[in-house]
């Protein structure tokens, strides 16, 4: 059993902030920022492709409500909502989890760099991608 | 009329690569890897406060299909689905939008560092935020 299935269970210990028959939220151990909080699915799905959409439709209307909640209680002016899917994007755990991390002005926290595509380069993407 | 909302009336070009009833996607002209795309919803909404259920659901299940089909296309291993939710989170047009970002081993992108609560601080936040 996953980690995340085993904090579910209750099998290992947690700082649980909200539980409903789909969703399970708790705080993040090892915080971006004092709040951070994982949404889960109580049912194991490994990342968004394997999510139903039941469960996916059942996290995200958790995670609006929690982040909401966040605010006002923290008293932060707004959150990053994060999934990161597959190792490569710093998924840990294999278990479908969305971050929420309370933000404050000047917490220090930078954004991924941007860049500009070189010309042609969008268009030539942009052929791979679009979805008729 | 907000940036977003022009573009989703074709006042002002963008590299479109899905729409349906209710939502819109399009290139990032300035992307943190090739292949970053932002997806909204076709109605204005600020924020994910505001934002109701039915177009919550139909972004999220837009965002679901489109990163499965940009990891093919784009033969990435994995992407970050980032929301930036108000000015002090990153949030640059006040018209809710998730990115979806493309990663690929050795991009050099970091994720925020993380620390972890001193004693006693975890317990402290966890009274505030636990929803009954």
């Amino acid at each position: 059993m996953c980690l995340f299935c085993k904090i579910i269970e209750g099998e290992i210990p947690s700082y649980k902030i909200y539980e409903s028959e789909k969703v399970f939220a708790f705080l993040d151990i090892k915080p971006v920022n004092p709040g951070h909080v994982l949404v889960v699915p109580k049912k194991h799905f490994a990342n968004l492709e394997e999510v139903t959409p039941e469960y996916l439709e059942a996290v995200m209307l958790a995670v609006k409500k929690i982040a909401k909640h966040l605010k006002e209680k923290l008293e932060v002016p707004g959150y990053n909502l994060i999934l990161n899917n597959d190792p490569v994007a710093g998924q840990e755990i294999p278990h479908l989890h969305f971050h929420i991390i309370p933000r404050k002005e000047d917490d220090g926290l930078k954004p991924f760099p941007q860049s500009e595509y070189e010309d042609g380069k969008a268009e030539e993407i942009i052929k791979k991608l679009i979805i008729e």
